[in-house]
């Protein structure tokens, strides 16, 4: 059982929904109210984990299916949760997770077809234990979300190669995920200005604060 | 379905057990009856596969439990099939392989305590329509070939780093599994001279070589 004095949250969406924005803007916020925050991401957040990472987004000349993929986003998950997630929470700091197990969920089950099953058996083999306690799904177009990556760079990894119409299996999958798990998973409008989405996430993460945060 | 022209051979045994010296005597008796022979091993086999190696041997600051290390096994075993073995098979090699899926139930399943039902279901996903043809167990006992690791080396890797219990029950594992797929895992004294090792070896491949071979 992991011991979790802090709050872990996670921020999920497409490319270009924003998500390393909002999570320096609630790391900003979170301090306003004197709370350690720590921010990471995922596949990565640590040395090992992050040369997981560059295995599985570079463009290599060799190919990795979709199984492999799962597996190492699930190992590099392993790898995270011991080094850095849970001894931050023991510790008592929120944990900001610019993506999680609902992206594995969205990217390799409904984005390339992994089965559901594998998915959910490698989630309950490496942290049954532990899930986000609240994430925060943006939510924007993706011919906007696809725009926006453009904008800030010329080359993208090897999702950003994706075509639109995995981007939109991507994002149904981001929707009836909060359907099915409205109390942890939320949505939040990626469409707004940067100012009004961070506003609005900290609306939605408001009930975890400590009494007399409010 | 993989398409296997050539036949896939796979070492196994305990450190010290001479899998590395048997590989070259066996290519070059195959090779000698004219037959194609690549030599490979696990984890590794392909440039990213043996960065995933690396990742798991090492000795690193951070912790990487036993199923991380299983997943990380069968992500770099993924990679080496779709980029190494099934093409040199399609292309009618032989293919000998240092180490496969019987040393991850060996090692992370008997020695490490990771579920056989994981590691069953992982070799499902990874590979259900290929296992090797034949399986040559090297055997001997633990503390003959930790001191033949200790000769050749001063300092070992992750696994090198384990107990002797460790190794008793890999190698109790490979005699299990040997009893139990006595078709396609063959036991190979490993205590012998290295050219009886490889004579032994060649013996029990010799039905697999082609007609006017024997």
């Amino acid at each position: 059982m992991t011991i979790t004095a802090g709050k872990f949250i996670s921020l999920e969406g497409i490319e270009g929904a924003g998500k390393s924005t909002l999570a320096r803007a609630l790391q900003v916020a979170l301090r306003s109210h004197g709370l350690p925050v720590v921010l990471t991401r995922e596949p990565g957040g640590t040395v090992l984990a992050e040369r997981l990472r560059a295995i599985v987004l570079e463009r290599a000349g060799e190919h990795i299916n979709a199984g492999a993929e799962t597996l190492i986003m699930f190992a590099a998950r392993a790898i995270h949760l011991d080094n850095l997630i849970r001894p931050a929470l023991a510790a008592g700091s929120w944990v900001i997770c610019d993506r999680f197990t609902d992206a594995t969920r969205a990217y390799q089950g409904a984005g390339r077809g992994v089965r559901a099953e594998l998915i959910d058996s490698l989630a309950a083999a490496v942290h049954a234990d532990l899930w986000p306690h609240r994430t925060l799904v943006l939510d924007l177009p993706v011919e906007q979300g696809m725009r926006r990556v453009r904008q800030r760079q010329a080359t993208g990894d090897r999702f950003e190669d994706e075509d639109v119409r995995f981007f939109e299996r991507v994002r149904s999958c981001y929707l009836s995920l909060a359907a099915t798990e409205a109390t942890r998973i939320q949505m939040i409008d990626a469409t707004l200005a940067p100012e009004l989405v961070a506003q609005n996430a900290m609306a939605a993460i408001r009930d975890m604060l400590p009494a007399g945060h409010l």
